[in-house]
Formats: structure tokens, C-alpha cells, sequence
């Protein structure tokens, strides 16, 4: 899924000699700022209800739990095959609210731009996160715009906090986790991270390598309208699958095993990550998560989710054991088995 | 009121040589941003329901109107007379909520770490947060960390995202203003832009000028509570007094008379305002706000503002006119009266 259609091989817009560009003064408070925000970003956020003249959004709210999550996004770079910065910044924190089996509401908006960016492709990344909020239904309602200095910053920076709205009653978390839960993956690891390597080290494959990001709201309140008991879920940003399991191993002290034939990997996605010496395990993805369940359910949910664009390839990968270890053990293709940590040190910068 | 004591006479620490320092990793999802967090975030926000092992922070919610807001902060440098970046985040969000007449609730934070920064700089920073948010009643219930490349950032920014309550059935905001309101002004003007300027240009006065950063909340929840009317609140943040009341005559189409004479501005701000050539209704506040009310409620409103050390010398700075022209006009000192206008260009950069 390409959220940036019009950007097709041109994943790094350059600008325009002479093009507008962004100046200090646009984060100053005063008519610049005013003439921005009502030029470039109000017409993409139609749903805007902090303007005019009020300080916050104001939202009616019937009773009940709401859940509350924030994520900045300092990707590079800010454009690459199946996402930008933009889509990234409403999926990412949409996805964080729908991890806690949330419905998404709203999100918050707060940019940091650099002096010297291209208005263009402030114009390009806002049109972007207004398709991306539509697509997950979810509404940009307030906002926020600084501007720091040239070689402060690195073109633009975005932060979203989201409030979403829980309408079940089950306890989703690590410590709902029991031995004999079943852990179901939504598809195949390690797009979004080697496509933002392609870009970064101008790596070419015989076809375009695409990210993965995706909103995953849709998919986690259609497992809890079918009655799907979750136990738990993650969605694998940043160290990939295995970070993800070491942490829902260690919060709830259960033993998970995975069995790492079970996990889906592009064969062009295995070459790269063999290529550039990582382990598509602990590389990061944008539209992938993992639930934990019983067993009994597991063929529903898989039903369920593989009805999803975002989750047609969902699979088994492994289960929760009687161990109560906290640790996760990898059972390989060949049958052995070991214990696997969550990311040490760094693998991709910058990654979301 | 410092909100950073332990930086007397050192408003911007210095690492000290061979003190430990972010790297990239820190943002990588690892092993090394789960200790950085643990070890020197968490501790300073006791009340993050975040962990362990949500993606979001989950709160009880009676039925009811929600205010939702967000902004990020960037100003330089870190650490000021009267306050700091960590103090600013928690007390802007704060303020934000507040200016919708909501009772601040929870808060997010995102940091955005630039490689190289003095770990020591982050811990007092989040270490102000910790006691700006427990001095402002809100919690810091979850939160994001990413690190950039050296050179790509400027020690740290943060971004706060709020929630709070609405407790009244008014609907404070532009629209609600009414010919003869009264516009009450919660202190004195400019100290906050001063203060930065002062420390950043090396400029030195008989005493030290401090910021005015505090929460406001207590003050409009005060008000609230004693029954008064409240037509529109704003605080006093980037372009100062006389922005926020243009587009308050702006988005209420209603015309505002402003007296120069009534504004408080104390003499060392006066002073340095015409050294460097500001005008002190532009400069930034972080702690000053105007309410807008009606006329009979005037004088119960000032004895409440009064009562809190923030409102100390809340007066009476105008009204609003009959012209419905969407305009506001100073009278001066000495009597003339222009039409003054949102600030146009930059003042002050990076002030917040």
C-alpha cells in the first residue's frame, strides 16, 4: 500500500530552485504562522476542531476507559517506497492505541520544522497524514508548529499523541498472558526496515521493497466484535518480533516459544537483511503485530484477521509454554533451539 | 518561583568531561533505551500507567466533554532563570487544558534526544517535569524516546500531549465574547521572552530577571468554581498580549479596546525590552493568560485570581467594544489610540 501515490519514484523530494521554504519566523506565533497553518495544514485536517481560537480540542465523551499514547517521528528519509512521515505519524500512534484494544478517536499534531524546508514537502507530508487519518478513521483535531534553526534539526520532525476510546471489558496485557495461549503474527517481518535501508545505502532489488505500514485499528476490533479473547498484543516497531516477544515474555513472566520457520519473510526481504547483516527478526515494521490467545480461538482469529489487507498472510508462530521463564526460545528450521534477547545496542537508526 | 534550583548560577550545564552521553542506540528500541528509560525516566514519573508493557496508557473515564491538546517545545537554552524546557512542557500543556476550562488529567511526552547529549542533562530535565507536574496536579502517564544524529537536533526537544475534563456547561471560547466584557489580565507581561533573551545575549541587570512559567489551572478552576462566567480565556505564550487579543477580536468578530497604561510590565523588563528593541505586549509569557467575562463579575473574579501567587496582580487591562470590528485598539498613556495588529515576522525564535 503506497500512501504517497504521487511521489512514485520520487521518494526524496528535492526542492524547487526558488520554492518557498520554510523560515524562522513561521514558528514565531505571528502572521507567518497564522498564514501556514490556515494555507498548508487546515485545508488536510478538515476535522480540526481546535481552530478558531481555542487552546485545545474539545471532545464528547461517554463514560469509560479511554486509552492515551504518544510517538514522535524522526524517520529518514522522510519519504520511501509505501510510506512517508506523514503516514507513519497517524498509523504509528493509531496502531499504539489499537494495541490496548482501543478504538482510535483522535490524534494530536505537533510538527518541528527546520528553517530552510521546503514548504512543498511540508504540503506533501501534511496531504499525506490527511489520507492516512481518513483511511484509519481517526480525526486530526489539534495542533502544534515550531520551527528551529538551519542544521537543528533535519527537515521535519512530527509527534502524535492519540486518545482512543476501549469499549470492551477485557484486560489486554501482559499479564492476561496464560501458558497454552497461542501467539498468531498478522504477516511477514522486516519491510519497513529494509525499505528505509534500501533508500538509505541506494540498494537496488529486482522490485521496489515496500514498508509495511498500515493501520492495524480495523483488524483488533474485528477480533473483538467476533468475542476473540485477547490475551495480548504488540505491534513490532522498533526491534522487530523478537524485541516485542522478549518484552511480553518479561512483563509476564511466561515462557514463549516461536518457531522461527513459522514467520514470514520475503525471500527479497531474507537476501537484503543476509546482504546487509541483520536479522529480520529484530528489524522494525510499521503494519505488523502479534496476539496472544487461547488455543481454542486461534482459528477464528486467523479468519478474521486474514479478511484484512493488513492481515492476509496472518500465521501461527508459536505458543506460550508452562516455563513461567520470562524468556523466549527459538526453535530453528533444523530443530534447535535457543534462547533469543531483545536488540542490543543499535541495528537502524532513525528507523520510525 | 525557580522551578530548577539546583541550577543556580548555572543555567546551562555542561557535561562533565568523561559523563555518559546519549548514542543513537539509546532510540533503537533495545536493550539500551529500555535501561535509559527505566533508569532515568521512569523514576521521576511515578504515575506512568504505561508500564509495563502497553503501548498506551489506559484511564478511567466518567461520562463527559474532554479537552485535548498539544504542543512541543524547542527554546534555547535548556535551563533559564525561573524555569527550564522539562518545567515549560508540563505548565504549556497545562495551560493549554486549562484555557478550555478543563481540569488537566494526564500528559504524554515525547522526547527527541540529539546524539552527545549529557545524560545528566536529561535526567534534570525529566527530574523538572516530575516536580512541575506534580506542583500542577497532572500525571505523566506515558510517554515516546527517539534519538537523532548529531548535528540533527539541539540537545533535546519534548512534546506534551494533554487530556482533562470539563467539569462546567460553558462554552468557553471566542465565541462566546459579548460587547462590555471585561478582559482581565492574570500579571505582568514579558518576563519569560526577557529572561531567554538575557541569558542568551549575556546581557546582565541589577537583579535577575525570571521567567513567569507556572500552571494556570488552579487559577481558571478557582474562577470556575466561584460561579463566574467565563466568555473566553488564552494564554499569553508566542506573540504575547497583544496577538492573543487580535485574534481573540479576530475569530469573535468583536472589537477590543486595550489600555496601554493598565498593562503591568515591571521596570527591568521595560528597560530591557527597549534595549533590545521589543515591544513587552509581543514578548512571550508562559504564565500570564486574560479572561474575558462579564463586567458584573469583574471585581469577584480579580479577588479570586488574587488569591493565587501567579494572579497576584491580576487587574483590569479593557474591554470589549460595540463596533463589532473584529479589531483591537490601544489607547496609550498619553491618550492616543492605534489599531494593533498580530505579530508579523520573528521576535524572539525559539522562545518555547
Amino acid at each position: 500500500m503506497s500512501q504517497s501515490p504521487q511521489l512514485d519514484g520520487l521518494h526524496c523530494p528535492v526542492p524547487l530552485p526558488g520554492g518557498a521554504a520554510i523560515k524562522l519566523a513561521h514558528g514565531g506565533g505571528g502572521e507567518l504562522m497564522h498564514r501556514l497553518i490556515r494555507d498548508a495544514i487546515l485545508p488536510h485536517f478538515p476535522n480540526n476542531v481546535t481552530t478558531p481560537g481555542l487552546d485545545a480540542a474539545v471532545l464528547d465523551w461517554s463514560a469509560g476507559r479511554l486509552a492515551f499514547t504518544t510517538d514522535s517521528y524522526v524517520v529518514r528519509p522522510l519519504f520511501f517506497p509505501g510510506g512517508d512521515i506523514g503516514a507513519m505519524a497517524v498509523n504509528g500512534t493509531v496502531n499504539d492505541l489499537a494495541m490496548s484494544g482501543a478504538r482510535p478517536v483522535a490524534l494530536s499534531v505537533g510538527f518541528i520544522l527546520e528553517e530552510g524546508l521546503p514548504l512543498e514537502t511540508l504540503r506533501l507530508v501534511v496531504a499525506s497524514m490527511g489520507r492516512a487519518a481518513q483511511a484509519a478513521d481517526v480525526e486530526l483535531v489539534t495542533g502544534d508548529t515550531k520551527v528551529v534553526d538551519k542544521g537543528k534539526g533535519d527537515g521535519l520532525y512530527i509527534n502524535t499523541a492519540g486518545v482512543g476510546r476501549i469499549e470492551h471489558d477485557l484486560s489486554i496485557g501482559p499479564s492476561a498472558i496464560r501458558p497454552g495461549d497461542v501467539i498468531l503474527l498478522s504477516g511477514d517481518v522486516g519491510r519497513h526496515g529494509i525499505a528505509i535501508m534500501a533508500v538509505r545505502e541506494g540498494l537496488e532489488f529486482e522490485s521496489v521493497i515496500e514498508s509495511d505500514c498500515a493501520p492495524l485499528a480495523a483488524l483488533v476490533l474485528d477480533l473483538l466484535a467476533a468475542e476473540i479473547e485477547i490475551h495480548a498484543l504488540r505491534d513490532l516497531t522498533r526491534g522487530g518480533l523478537a524485541t516485542a516477544l522478549v518484552e511480553l515474555a518479561e512483563d509476564s513472566r511466561q515462557g514463549i516459544e516461536l518457531r522461527r520457520a513459522a514467520v514470514p519473510v520475503r525471500e527479497d526481504v531474507q537476501g537484503a537483511c543476509e546482504m546487509l547483516g541483520l536479522d529480520p527478526l529484530y528489524v522494525a515494521n510499521e503494519g505488523r503485530f502479534v496476539a496472544i490467545l487461547p488455543e481454542a480461538q486461534a482459528d477464528a482469529a486467523l479468519a478474521r484477521l486474514r479478511a484484512h489487507g493488513a492481515g492476509a498472510e496472518a500465521c501461527f508462530v508459536g505458543r506460550v509454554n508452562e516455563s513461567g521463564s520470562g524468556r523466549v526460545v527459538i526453535e530453528s528450521e533444523i530443530g534447535t533451539r535457543r534462547r533469543i534477547d531483545r536488540l542490543s545496542g543499535e541495528q537502524l537508526p532513525r528507523i520510525c
